[in-house]
């Protein structure tokens, strides 16, 4: 008998009907003699009617009032859940944030757990019951209602299955699991079995959107093993889990991820003198824009040039914000570039393996692709390239790295 | 500086507009000095669509899980009455039932109100907020959330006022006070200014659907001051509360009711012997078929015929049954009827004034209207007539005691 955390997302609970499968789904496991809880989203579309009725009224919603307008989404849904799963002969039981003690703390909109209190739940489940929960939301120390922000039902799965020291915490959604690389660009690409946090982490960062960073992080925290799999279809999903020392032989790299959300600026001749990455760096997020690649070099005349990539939706304003920094400085010219992508190859494996960014390159110069930025951590490599390489490049480097065979 | 608690429907709730429209009014109340609590219904539509969603998933919804459900409704209604007022420049607060620690049984979907710990919304009052609360809501001991039933939240506020010893309790509605009568019957039917909870309770029981019965029971029981006002129109509306004894003149009836919901059930020729009554009305009863009036009458060979009124929807089931009862007692037949109407005139100043009755029979008869059953209590005189009549009879009563006139 095991413990399960099980969430379903918007999607997965977005009509009637769909609630119905989920019980299903849901009550099979009961009877199969493992102990549930259930996090649930908002019916899909129900959160953005609630916030649409806001911005009706208040320009600037007070945040407070948003998360007790907002949190009913869930509240909603875990009621039909539990309906539908006493229609389906099983006994179950909801609650909300606040009943089941998710405190948190008092940053409405984007809260951040604190605490749970495993008791009731722990009762229930003892007594046979499903217990369902709302995702997304907690309370303060004052009883206030408090949200996680979007997205934060895989947050809240998460930290009850720390919580009650659940043996999986299962994230069901609208994909099979996590893949080699996006199977819409490599057909080819490959459901993986397993990966471990700190992939999963990197391929959440580079855009693979399948699980909320913040959940892959809180998981990997407290040791919860994660299994991402479909709402819809059957499958053992993909296990995201702390790295197995056992597996002898590991695949060097895990999957291929890339982003097509960034530009570039690059900012020539800057007069060499301390803290010069700081006055650039530092003003653009002052400006409350996110900077993600940086690279920075220095000529043979000393002067320095730095690269770096912000959202699209941030350049003009990063530009602007350029331009003026470059002429107190003295620099000689900004550049900017918003057809380029980011690609990286990720993979717990490259820690014990050289020659792996020998391999990225070469099999990209063997493409005529052009690489302009590089940067490394210890489990991935990063290129930012030209966009119309962008499938080449990814399909090049998943056959350079086998990713396409079955498993070892 | 006043305490008053308001109340506003569904209908006044209705819309984003309407709902900046009651922000307005509580604003204007709250910059002129009131400390002010307001209960809220959903807005009107909402708890159909989510009763209509749990009827889609369970033919009979778990109660518990039904009142988190439809508890979403004035929960949303709270969140965007706050932004409203905080839009209009007033701070403010909303509450769930279960936050401000409404506490009920555990009666789901019927829960009766049991305490309320007005210290959280004393505290919001005194640091210059409006408190909105959640009507229609509450949580039981374990922290379930409960709800009271269709039209609750009047004895939400009822109950606020009462805990927060309130200095009145506003109820805003579609109509801007009681009336003698009907006004679509009698176009001269005149707003009351005053009336009394005994009145406002007989008044209502007779299909007068302005308020809730219970909340005017409530109201009565604590004393608290109640006042039926227009949520769309300027209006002192009628103020509901004690007998006022310096009042020296009383009207003697202050209203007339009547009530098309009726059919009337007669059983005669049963032999009579101790406990007929029971046997009849006893079975009917337990067939949870609600009786209104009744009247018993011995013919001179001593069997007894006994007349009751039900609701028309459960005429046919209460005739089945009385046939069946019929046979087993010996009696000679059963009649029914579903043309007819009742009518009472109610007014405390009965009490201390003979020849009410009179006057009522005599206006009644004037008209050749034939009465068919008369009952009374202290405060009201009821008759049962035929259905055709009902136009004529509520206007020549309002005639007969004066009730057009303005109040003495």
């Amino acid at each position: 008998m095991s413990l399960i955390v099980q969430k379903y997302g918007g999607t997965s609970v977005g009509t009637v009907d769909r609630i119905k499968a989920v019980a299903k789904k849901v009550a099979a496991g009961h009877r199969a003699g493992d102990k549930i809880v259930v996090a649930v989203s908002a019916m899909s579309g129900e959160t953005n009617r609630l916030i649409g009725l806001a911005s009706e009224i208040q320009e600037q919603p007070n945040l407070r009032e948003m998360d007790v307008l907002v949190s009913t989404g869930e509240q909603v849904t875990i009621a039909l859940l539990c309906m539908a799963l006493q229609d389906a002969g099983v006994e179950a039981r909801s609650y909300t944030g606040g009943q089941v003690r998710i405190l948190t703390d008092n940053a409405h909109g984007k809260a951040r757990i604190q605490e749970i209190d495993g008791h009731r739940i722990h009762d229930d489940l003892d007594a046979g019951r499903v217990v369902v929960v709302a995702g997304f939301q907690g309370a303060d120390e004052a009883g206030n209602i408090t949200t996680l922000g979007r997205g934060g039902s895989d947050t809240t799965a998460v930290a009850l299955a720390a919580a009650l020291n659940a043996d999986e915490c299962q994230i069901y959604t609208d994909v099979d699991g996590v893949y080699t690389t996006d199977p819409r660009v490599v057909a080819e690409a490959r459901r993986l079995d397993k990966i471990t946090f700190e992939e999963m982490l990197e391929m959440a960062s580079q855009g693979s959107k399948i699980l909320q960073i913040r959940s892959v992080e809180f998981a990997g925290k407290y040791n919860v093993p994660l299994r991402v799999m479909s709402s819809f279809e059957e499958g053992p999903g993909t296990l995201i889990s702390l790295e197995d020392d056992d597996q002898m032989e590991k695949p060097v790299v895990s999957g291929i991820a890339f982003n097509r959300d960034e530009a570039k600026l690059t900012i020539r001749g800057i007069p060499d003198q301390p803290g010069v990455a700081y006055k650039v760096l530092g003003a653009v997020s002052a400006a409350n824009i996110e900077i993600d690649v940086i690279v920075q070099n220095v000529a043979k005349d000393n002067s320095a040039t730095i690269t770096f990539t912000v959202h699209r939706n941030d350049l003009k304003r990063a530009s602007d914000l350029l331009e003026q920094i470059a002429s107190d400085l003295g620099a000689i010219e900004v550049d900017t570039d918003d057809r380029i992508v980011k690609v990286s190859i990720v993979g717990v494996g490259m820690r014990s393996h050289a020659g792996v960014a020998a391999t990225m390159f070469e099999s990209l110069a063997a493409e005529g692709i052009n690489i302009q930025l590089i940067t490394t951590s210890e489990i991935k490599i990063t290129v930012v390239i030209e966009e119309r390489y962008l499938e080449l490049a990814v399909r090049a480097l998943h056959s350079a790295f086998g990713l396409e065979q079955s498993e070892a």
